[in-house]
């Protein structure tokens, strides 16, 4: 297992209900591809939305956040971490 | 006090020792800002490097980063997070 941080932009005005929405979303999709979202942070402002998971990979990733009807614009592999 | 995800383009190639002497750099100077860097994620393959930092406003995040040498190119206020 790797961990990744996913980007979402455009997502202005993005309201606290709305972030907990989506990442419930992904929490109930996440085990059938044995990802693991484990945080998520949002700017309303700028729309950036960024999410920490484990997973085995980054189409693994998108796949679940595809399915959860928020596709991510970028996936990085982040080894490593301090 | 705010939390803040900041953001590297360019590290590529980025090794763990150097991540780890560029956190020290933040932590021996954040005080003076009164910042805090919480955690940092880097991907070597496309030089993204991310930090999370709790502090009072963006500017200072940045002057951090700025006298350890390492200026960030985006860095987002995340009132939200999950």
């Amino acid at each position: 297992m790797a961990q990744f941080m996913d980007v979402h932009h455009g997502m202005t005005g993005i309201t606290p209900d709305q972030l907990a929405e989506a990442h419930d979303a992904d929490l109930s999709l996440e085990k059938e591809e044995d990802v693991h979202f484990q945080h998520a942070w949002a700017d309303p402002a700028s729309g950036e939305v960024y999410c920490l998971s484990e997973a085995p990979s980054a189409e693994a990733v998108q796949r679940v956040h595809e399915r959860a009807g928020h596709r991510a614009d970028e996936i990085h592999e982040v080894p490593l971490s301090i």
